[in-house]
């Protein structure tokens, strides 16, 4: 499958490589097609793995990954290019986080979430909020940790979820561990998270952490 | 130990007949003398259950709970007396949901949040964030789920949290189980968890659930 990338940083070039190793095709976007990191990137990932701009990277993409930083991730997706997400799978990884002098907030936050924003800003792509819950180490590599442990998806659309479900298990993720939040506002709940995993990485001293669930026997 | 519980709900009777249980003495505050939610749960909680005022509990307690909606816990407090919690431990157990046409949202949220507020306009109390981000069956319980799961605790004093801690022990709470947050600010890490817990409650059909880590190992 063709999979374009919006973002160069660790989490677009963690996916990106994921993904090729799967065999797929992928274009990391960036701003610029100059853009050391996502030629970089493109210099060590093989033949399958290319660089462009953003507008260059949708285009390319039957599905769309966006791995931009959730602050510039509408004004990326808008570089883009509405025609170029029309009627995609457009996977929305994004956080918004602000790291402010008394500590992190989001933005936006608790009224409203980058996956809502994205959705009501391209209403023909497929947007499906996944995957932003934990280290991008672990995105692609769920057997890093011992025992179950837990996805979170939201989306308007039940076969675009049902098509992440499917990419996710190519990453190692049994469908029965992705938990369907439903519609695309359960974004705003897996975005305000973020502070407490934060807080929780601070407690456990790095990020190979992942939520999982007690139940009653 | 006199413990003060500020609000009548199932929250506060639950805690409250808990804390009968294992032989504490417990004043159940609300906003008048004749709530008749405090007034039935005296009369089964036998003679160490009472009931009262915000401030007649406030004023019982070696210390107070913070059983009150988190929307209304600030003008709970502020009936209860700065004077009756000055010096004392306060666990606030508050989450400032609001349910609205376009689902919960958190007031305040994302910048701000009631554990924080507490701590601002009662300097003089030791607030404790705690207990926030369970269904009320299991604080009290934690032996009805199967293996570890976790509690977060977020404060100023490190001595306040340590008395919490112990507290919560006697609810049977292993204190490993207990994951210090850091300062009250950490109160907002996990009120924002609340619109994630209650799409998980949506999914897994009940309230009986609550979080676990998964590590390398």
């Amino acid at each position: 499958m063709r999979i374009g990338i919006i973002g160069t940083g660790v989490v677009g070039q963690t996916l990106g490589s994921k993904l090729v190793s799967l065999g797929h095709q992928v274009t990391l976007g960036s701003r610029g097609k100059d853009n050391e990191k996502g030629l970089a990137w493109a210099g060590q990932a093989g033949p399958d793995g290319h660089t462009g701009t953003f507008a260059e990277a949708a285009a390319f993409g039957e599905v769309v990954l966006n791995a931009t930083g959730g602050t510039v991730s509408l004004a990326a997706l808008r570089a883009a290019g509405a025609e170029h997400l029309a009627g995609k799978l457009l996977i929305d990884v994004s956080n918004p986080l602000v790291f402010g002098p008394d500590g992190v907030t989001l933005d936006p936050g608790n009224t409203d979430s980058v996956g809502e924003r994205i959705q009501r800003e391209f209403p023909e792509a497929r947007v499906v909020k996944a995957l932003n819950t934990l280290n991008c180490a672990l995105m692609v590599d769920p057997g890093k940790l011992a025992g179950e442990h837990n996805l979170f998806i939201a989306g308007n659309d039940p076969d675009a979820k049902a098509d992440t479900v499917a990419l996710l298990g190519e990453f190692g993720w049994p469908a029965g561990w992705i938990v369907d939040l439903g519609d695309i506002t359960g974004a705003r709940a897996t975005e305000m998270m973020m502070p407490f995993w934060l807080r929780m990485m601070g407690h456990f001293g790095d990020a190979g952490f992942n939520y999982a669930f007690r139940r009653a026997e």
